[in-house]
């Protein structure tokens, strides 16, 4: 916890050196051994992989505005750890056995200690935030804090969509911002406060954030049910499982009574194969044209959130970095 | 959120005044509104009652050391927001279904919306404590992180202690230093410091808070078996759960092996009626003398918590309301 990450080499990075730095610190967190049931699952679920896409880009932002990676790395971890939290969190919540292809906490340890290791990770965030300098701390607290409550709320409202008939398009668009971008938008605040980057670039770098984290969740939400098998991803789940999606809230937005019926209804049926309720959901799709229309705000999106970047007060070479990681979220080459 | 409690005026304060104000200030908390389900069990929570021992706790002393009110109120609302999301979460690890003589919010509004609004409200706290002076916020969280993870470990020990046979007294002393002392040591300390006292007297504040939160919970566990009904409380509560108690572990170490087996099984007898039970244990309570050496130990507890005071570098005027604080606490008239 008292490290102070003294071999991090100050350079240009690219956003794979930035991932390996991150995992070096991460490797060098230290937490108490005991009492073993509270601490080991939040070592298991930090060693669960993943993307690491938050402290990346917090990171990365952080470096174009010329911060100082030391003490950023601090922040890195409380946004990991704070991410991780939520996925145990919510692997509770989901009844879900699985993460990242290993058993969930929650089903490895059981529900209790899921909640408690759970708290004890979201303080654990709390005290890498901690160490961030003195100067920095009221304020990178505040963008934390809000962040994290949106992802509650973002959480919430996800919840409390699975209740209702039909999601709005604009509610789901406010569940998204909540529970995708505000992770990534408060990362890049974060990175770009404590660079003490001016406000209109804080402003930019939040917008630039928010729209590409809408991107990538309306990306993810498409690839659930048009995603490439031969990637080994199992295409439908959101469909089987009755989830509102992008997809599903567009089309029940264009659907008519008739076929509002069978997109609220086919998940549930007893006589349908899992193969026939994607296949009759997805000819609606078709039908209703929303891939297409989902590409569209996709684009869109991604478009305004590269655009923005463009308007940034530094040098065309420190922004790279940040092209090249909205590109690498999307899965894009250029 | 943003309030600067400006009502406060600065006088010598009765521990009664000390509880008006923080209720006061309580009563000015604000939360979003939306989602219904997310805030709504944090203000239901929160208006639950309770004795708000930890902000007193943190408000007395603060003023014993001549800190400003109105900027610890942010810190003693932060304690006691997260004092009750212990509670709400320890709720579901229990199956609760009653808090203060109301359902729990788990029972209410079930375990998903208690887990996640138990988050929420645990960064709640956090965005209070992040309200206080930049000066102090560094070493106020780092008191506050600290304080918060020895909860949870003590909540660990405690679900731990539940599968195992047989308890140490130390062990035992070593959980509720965790589960209940740090708590108020913590927040005791963040009383000090806020007000800069001495680092002398802030390690003195913090041995007062530990030992006075051991003689309470040490108190509190005799109280359930030995307390007074007229006062309308169930007594042997603990016994009929099989809880490990300061008595039962006391008990079990002084038992033979014939009797440890009546301590651990009693209370799963399917023969004896509650009554019988409870008789049952108290009756080798009697034989081991645990009553009489758990009342001994909270006498010194008690005696070294107030003695500890007698040597902070303030004058006796401002010691006054902590020991008035450590009197009520213990239910004392001296």
């Amino acid at each position: 916890m008292d490290h102070n990450f003294k071999n991090i080499e100050f350079m240009a990075h690219t956003n794979k050196d930035i991932l390996e730095l991150f995992e070096a610190a991460l490797a060098q967190m230290q937490l108490p051994e005991e009492p073993k049931k509270l601490y080991d699952p939040i070592i298991y679920s930090m060693s669960g992989g993943g993307k690491r896409l938050r402290p990346v880009l917090l990171l990365t932002v952080n470096e174009a505005f010329g911060g100082d990676l030391n003490e950023a790395m601090h922040a890195a971890l409380a946004v990991e750890i704070f991410h991780n939290f939520t996925l145990l969190h919510d692997d509770i919540m989901d009844n879900a056995d699985v993460r990242r292809g290993k058993p969930s906490v929650y089903a490895k340890w059981g529900e209790n200690i899921a909640i408690l290791s759970g708290d004890a990770m979201l303080i654990t965030a709390y005290k890498h935030l901690a160490q961030v300098s003195p100067a920095s701390l009221p304020r990178v607290m505040q963008i934390f804090d809000d962040m994290a409550l949106e992802v509650c709320e973002g959480q919430q409202y996800d919840m409390d969509f699975e209740g209702e008939k039909k999601v709005s398009v604009v509610d789901y668009m406010l569940m998204i911002e909540r529970k995708t971008s505000a992770l990534l938008s408060g990362s890049a605040m974060i990175g770009a406060t404590m660079a003490q980057a001016q406000e209109e670039d804080i402003k930019k770098i939040y917008r630039f954030a928010t729209e590409l984290g809408l991107a990538f969740q309306l990306q993810d939400d498409v690839l659930d049910s048009y995603g490439d098998e031969a990637l080994g991803k199992k295409i439908g789940g959101d469909i089987l499982e009755g989830k509102q999606t992008f997809l599903m809230v567009q089309a029940m937005s264009r659907a008519t009574e008739q076929q509002r019926e069978v997109l609220r209804t086919t998940h549930l049926s007893s006589v349908l194969s899992d193969e026939q309720k994607i296949a009759t959901i997805k000819a609606l799709y078709d039908e209703l044209e929303v891939k297409h229309a989902s590409e569209q705000q996709i684009e869109l999106r991604f478009e305004r959130a590269l655009s923005v970047l463009d308007t940034l007060s530094i040098s065309d070479e420190k922004i790279q970095p940040l092209r090249e990681f909205a590109r690498n979220l999307m899965g894009r080459k250029k």
